[in-house]
């Protein structure tokens, strides 16, 4: 079980006024000791973007009465660094990242704000679950989400999140009595099949906007997709090893 | 063989300007026809973001004469999917990033825009590669890395690199005779032992740099940090599913 002494540390990457953080809060603020770190703008695609070539700014925030909270000018990651190294004052127990307003399945891991976060976590060797809902919507109901994110950060504290690993969570945008439970699988090959859209603006001057389709091309009954699509919510147990290690030894074969 | 038909995309994290991607350029460019879309600012850092709230722009480049060349507004993933899906007719044969200034060894391919290019182009199913030199000097000598370039472009054109796999090569900073060879390995365990350095503006407000010393926590005689310390270049098959799979066993023992 949770003990009172338990420090978790809280960030997101859809900043600190959005909904899906203040549902966050609501899901552990029981679990222990809790501090918040989030951008002070939107940084959804941010990937594992770190901020180097300028000055990071903190603001304490008055969003979240009662626990210290801070908005950051970095990125997501720039929130888990300043966080384990600047705010708080030991190791945290646990970092939790979302909850994002939109799924992070599939390969969208590696472009998702909320998920490098979990994922510098887990770097740090700090147990780090990241969130997603699987709606957009900015009023999104996260009500049933709040109830997956206390069954998982329970369970995660009680039992130990392996090594080397952080938890992509993704729970489907159902009413509660809708959700069918929760499978452990792992992440659908997929990929977006990407368009620019061409534009004008007042200068006569081109610009380009990324738009497209999400294309999965995986069709497995294993993948984070395919359960999400059933009604289940979905725990990918996600490495920072970007090794593929089968491909080694084909790559000796080419004797370079 | 390469031949001459073979349509290979340049591009890079340092921007345009960098001696990094001139001589990427000059390595590559008796392989086939080549396009160069590159940053128009330095991105390192930036990992796998993508610009999903702001437009992009593209400005036709006069730095490389002869070909078709481009600085982007973007980061380097968003200058792989206006490549492949705005700029070229056809999907290229070969996707090149760099050369970098400076290591993007252990986990550092995670931070690395030059990579994430890589990463990017691999998920569209592009062969790709990422070569960075290690030093961070703007002046660095090049000379010695474009002869490694040049003989993994040629044997990645006549072998093929495996699906879901780019490669992450690092050639260490030393004069041709001093370079001992080639060596496939795998991504070091490694993290960066972060500081922030607290700074007061002209306004009286603290600012925070972010800074740290890399730890290589792996010390283990297969890892890229290992090999390249020895003075070999290393190549590290690079994937993008992210699934730990033997922590799914461990969490389905959770009963979640």
């Amino acid at each position: 079980m949770a003990t009172e002494q338990s420090l978790i540390l809280i960030t997101n990457d859809d900043g600190i006024t959005s909904k899906g953080i203040a549902s966050l809060y609501e899901a552990v603020k029981d679990f222990g000791e809790v501090v918040l770190i989030s951008p002070d703008s939107p940084q959804s695609g941010m990937g594992h973007a770190i901020t180097i070539n300028d000055p990071l700014r903190l603001y304490p925030s008055k969003l979240f009465p009662g626990i210290e909270s801070f908005a950051c000018s970095g990125t997501p990651v720039d929130c888990v660094k300043l966080g384990i190294h600047q705010i708080l004052n030991r190791k945290p127990d646990l970092i939790v990242s979302g909850i994002n307003h939109g799924a992070n399945t599939a390969t969208n891991v590696l472009y998702s704000g909320t998920m490098s976060a979990a994922v510098e976590g887990a770097m740090e060797g700090i147990p780090s679950i990241g969130f997603s809902l699987c709606s957009f919507d900015s009023e999104a109901d996260f009500s049933a989400a709040i109830d997956i994110v206390k069954s998982i950060v329970e369970s995660s504290l009680k039992n130990g999140i392996p090594e080397g690993v952080c938890l992509n969570v993704n729970i489907p945008d159902l009413p509660k009595e809708a959700l069918k439970g929760i499978k452990i699988c792992r992440q659908a090959h997929a990929y977006w099949e990407d368009r620019f859209e061409i534009r004008t603006d007042q200068f006569n001057r081109t610009y380009y906007w990324l738009s497209g389709d999400f294309m999965d091309i995986d069709q497995s009954d294993d993948t984070d997709l395919f359960w999400i699509a059933k009604g289940y919510s979905t725990v990918v147990p996600t490495q920072f090893d970007m090794t593929h290690y089968k491909a080694i030894k084909e790559l000796e074969n080419w004797n370079l």
